[in-house]
């Protein structure tokens, strides 16, 4: 049986996946049926919930052990994971990184921090991450190779890495991207923020390139209040990572010496506790999140013009954020929506506008990013916490 | 009665003002006996625990009430703080900010992370703080008054901003300061990162300068795990700061649009509840610290060349972390005193080494800073807990 498209019909499909018990059904909220409450409270017993702390050491040993990386290293969010990533490999004021537009701004700004320049890159549909591929044809045109590094024949500037974005916890193609970044002597940072408990070809995301960054946000699979981690498979880059967010201080039993330009990125203890009760949760919260993503395709696919986004082949995903992408033809119907789904207790949202449309990088460099813009007119994030 | 200098005199004089039930007494250590459990347990049980809730709320209205500034804005630490004041004072790359050589690390960084110029100025004895009469003597020499602003004359770069740091919870003269700063149209940012409880002629600290820095970390008057604040009497200055603090993503119901570069810099509810609580304790902690205070100053009278630190005549100072100074004669003695002290279970510290001798600040112009070499080879911090 197929239904005739209209927010009322998505709103139902909606509707009967999720509980129907409750007033308002959020995006992504935190569960905490586990030991966080007991981590917490030895905390407070304790008196360790500042900088240093037990929890901190767990909580980055249950991460690397998760995700397969030899270390992970606990910040204080996600942004600042990025941003320690990308002076991890070395990026400078005025070199330009590329980055898909369609993604949250905490990509953006981590390049802006270190004074480089964003160079926007368009997505595919397969994945909703950078397209590889395209990504490929265009620097061939662009970019020149030297003993330097890759420079870009029109600015003149160094393009330094490539931060790929694993969009609401779906993998990017990382195969042909790892192979590029080697060709043209780009580092590879994911940006695997949303990806925690998914998989490319069977290892984790966020394995893959030389750094990556976590974020274990309130909104997260994962959530220590506000968190982050650096992961890498490198000991002297993870030796660094800690180095720098926590004020490049050189150990000493009583001398405060710092011996470069460090930051105060170190993940509170208090934090670190309730990241590791989550964790002991993930394996479940894994579960049934994949279980409500298959509720919402096989509903969505009796419905006509829209279809509910769905792992691609190499990829197993933790689908962080379920997505409704209408067809082309049905894309003006997305703020009806929006507006019927939210005024009915369903929050729902649209893409995050393009990082090329907004006034702080709008005059950065960027390939045709068509893809990107069809994919924005026409996503929708649905609700998607553990039921 | 007088007592020969020496580190065992003095080991035995902080011994009888502390606790002696313990194998090791801190230099600060958090202190919850109040409804720190039953706030962060609220978070736990509604589920709000990240950037948004009401604890985040209650803590910047108490905190504004307290210093009596208008607003205050919750962050992630110190450094978050002071990096937020100084951009919301205009302070632009290559611009030079003043600050003293004699300060924590985050007062330097800070003004590194906006791409501008530390400048250091020297500190007075008094008050351990930046010495507002030197460095108006040196202004006289080295700045030129342009309808721009203030000039450096020599590195011809615009001079823009003040960060004088309260040390160690002692004011700075502000007075003279704030007439220097008006003078020299110079912006007055007030690191208070130490100097929560802190008066100067009866107004609390951090409410002297356009914008001010408090922080929360685990060794301060107050924790929250980690986390700072943003004061000012200005409101706009206040919206601003909370814009570009939570990614200056513009309000709206789903719409992702943020009209300029901002950072993640929010403090998560779960903290802000940890805060709460602790500042309903504030009061008897300052209470209990000034007691102590008390009778360090009392038990130290009794050795000669050496001294505890006692607030100027015109603060009333929190006493976060005591202090002890020796006579220019002693002051060979300090290290064996930090031996002798650490050894034994009593934690004592040096003073932090001045920024201009570290590797990535010492090509940053500078004063003459003798007063602060000298106090830097003399003191030692030592153990400061709520008893």
């Amino acid at each position: 049986m197929t239904n005739k498209i209209s927010p009322e019909s998505i709103l139902d499909a909606i509707k009967s996946c999720v509980p129907n018990d409750r007033d308002f059904i959020g995006l992504h909220e935190p569960h905490f049926s586990g030991n966080e409450w007991a981590y917490v409270k030895e905390c407070l017993d304790t008196g360790w919930v500042s900088s240093v702390g037990k929890f901190v050491d767990q909580f980055e040993e249950k991460l690397a052990e998760f995700t397969g990386v030899k270390r992970a290293v606990a910040v204080v969010n996600g942004t600042a994971a990025l941003h320690v990533c990308l002076k991890l490999v070395g990026v400078e004021a005025n070199d330009e990184v590329l980055l898909p537009t369609f993604t949250f701004i905490a990509t953006a700004n981590a390049i802006a921090y270190c004074g480089a320049i964003p160079h926007f890159v368009d997505s595919e549909e397969k994945t909703l991450g950078l397209d590889p591929l395209k990504l490929d044809l265009y620097l061939k045109d662009i970019a020149e190779i030297r003993p330097e590094g890759c420079f870009n024949k029109y600015t003149r500037r160094r393009i330094k890495a490539v931060v790929p974005m694993h969009t609401f916890g779906h993998p990017v193609d990382l195969d042909p991207l790892v192979e590029l970044c080697l060709r043209y002597h780009l580092e590879l940072v994911e940006d695997a923020a949303e990806s925690l408990g998914s998989y490319y070809k069977g290892r984790h995301t966020g394995n893959w390139g030389r750094v990556s960054a976590v974020s274990f946000n309130g909104n997260k699979i994962v959530t220590t209040g506000g968190g982050g981690a650096v992961l890498t498979n490198d000991h002297s880059l993870a030796k660094w990572a800690k180095h720098i967010t926590t004020t490049a201080k050189v150990p000493h039993k009583w001398e405060f010496y710092h011996d470069q330009i460090g930051y105060n990125y170190r993940l509170p203890n208090l934090n670190a506790a309730l990241g590791c009760a989550q964790f002991e949760q993930l394996p479940l919260f894994l579960q049934k999140k994949r279980a409500l993503a298959k509720r919402y395709q096989e509903v969505f696919k009796t419905i006509e013009g829209i279809r509910c986004f769905e792992e691609p082949e190499f990829a197993l995903s933790n689908y962080w954020l379920n997505v409704l992408l209408l067809n082309e033809e049905q894309a003006e119907m997305r703020d009806a929506l929006l507006e019927l789904t939210n005024n009915q207790g369903i929050m729902t949202r649209p893409a995050w506008t393009l990082m090329h449309k907004l006034p702080m990088y709008k005059e950065c460099p960027r390939m045709d990013v068509s893809k990107a813009e069809s994919i924005e007119k026409r996503l929708i994030n649905i609700p998607s916490s553990v039921f």
